[in-house]
């Protein structure tokens, strides 16, 4: 029943990619929940279903938590609606409340899920510093007072690039998935005065693994851990090795990578 | 009976001055409201009457319109509590929410008053720019699809100043006091990519002006304005000829600056 539902969803004329920002503060997450429990989802669908006169249901690149943001999350839906790609960003963000925006949008080839095709995301984990912090970023970081080493933060970091099995990083509860991932680059950067950007660019990533990561990292850069701890932790697949979760509201979707089946071949 | 209340109030043996931030987005404005009406001021006085064990009566700068923000409100208080200076801002933070955030606090000469011992002020405002908007800038910016002229609109800001009668930048309804004021810097900068900065220090403001200029300033960016107009418009001492009032979330009140009555004598 359900792949037959699958099958007369794929029976439909076409495959519309987007690539969605929004301020995750006001909803449950990223993936549809049942009313009066609103998830981006169910906003994203809503609005889609008028633009499209068509019942939407969409595919992401991956569920995002509760407060988590994101610059580019990417889904893809298929429908028999007629509005010309050209025109979808602008009707959708007609519709939608400020805290959602669709960036961009494109047809796909029939072939592109925005959830299987995935080759790589990015993170993007923001970390504010100060005496006091900053009202305008409560909602959109980190707030650490005491300062934090950020060669020492570095040196944590690249320890983490290449293949590891990153089991001491995963949370409970998330798909039994092999816990081997490759991070291609770990950056972290002073974006401005007071706010520290660390980026996470990997072949994919478990349940709550990059703010289990940031809770560590933080930890190295509090002078609690050293950077070699990293190797222990990881060596260990013991999640109670690693430190306490970072919150939610610091994290960010900042880009998924796909092949040539992104977009559309005809 | 008021002049006694205010009596009383001096005769407390402490006054007070702190310098607050605070994303306005949640509250109804600075100035104290009838609850469930909330403005920053009420939750300020009741937090502050926490740590304090006195009533707390606040004064302020100037009031800030519903969803303007601040990261140098000034204010000032007489009291009899006994923390320490060098307390009162961690102790604060602990039981502010975090939209509100004490920033700095220090014994001020008993003459001194956050309102009437001003001499000039900064606001800041901020126009979002972009073929989509950002969410994460939703409560924090001005968002205008079109490309602004930022070089027209730096040509417009130079002719505010000065001293002018900005009667025709004033809304109704604020205080009877003089339309004459002096701007002594405007400028307009790019702060990052896609996020627009517009700096106006002066001796002070009248009721909407910096929102009403924002306005006008942004047709000048648009190419409905040209710099020469706000000579014009000034002259007119007429509302109707400056243009729609700008967002109050673009805007923030910056920087409050003090002789040096601010500060102890003692």
């Amino acid at each position: 029943m359900k792949r037959e539902h699958k099958e007369m969803m794929k029976a439909r004329a076409r495959n519309i990619a987007l690539r969605v920002a929004y301020d995750g503060t006001a909803y449950a997450g990223f993936q549809r929940q049942t009313p009066p429990v609103i998830a981006v989802q169910n906003v994203l669908e809503e609005k889609l279903a008028r633009i499209f006169g068509d019942s939407i249901e969409l595919a992401a690149s991956g569920r995002t938590d509760a407060g988590v943001h994101a610059y580019g999350q990417v889904v893809n839906f298929f429908t028999d609606g007629t509005i010309p790609v050209s025109r979808i960003a602008r009707a959708a963000n007609s519709l939608l409340p400020p805290d959602i925006v669709v960036k961009e949008a494109w047809e796909a080839d029939r072939a592109f899920s925005a959830r299987h095709s995935a080759r790589s995301k990015t993170y993007l984990y923001r970390i504010a510093q100060g005496e006091t912090p900053d009202p305008m970023l409560a909602r959109y970081a980190w707030y650490i007072r005491r300062p934090l080493d950020c060669a020492a933060m570095r040196a944590a970091l690249a320890r983490i690039l290449g293949t590891h099995d990153f089991s001491a990083f995963r949370a409970a509860g998330g798909a039994p998935m092999s816990p081997v991932r490759t991070m291609y680059e770990a950056t972290l950067e002073e974006e401005r005065p007071g706010l520290l950007a660390c980026r996470i660019h990997g072949s994919g990533f478990l349940y709550h693994m990059v703010r289990n990561l940031m809770g560590t990292i933080a930890n190295v850069g509090l002078g609690v851990l050293q950077p070699a701890d990293i190797d222990r932790i990881l060596a260990s697949h013991d999640r109670a090795q690693a430190s306490a979760t970072a919150p939610a509201h610091g994290l960010y979707l900042l880009h998924v990578a796909y092949g040539e089946e992104a977009t559309a071949t005809s």
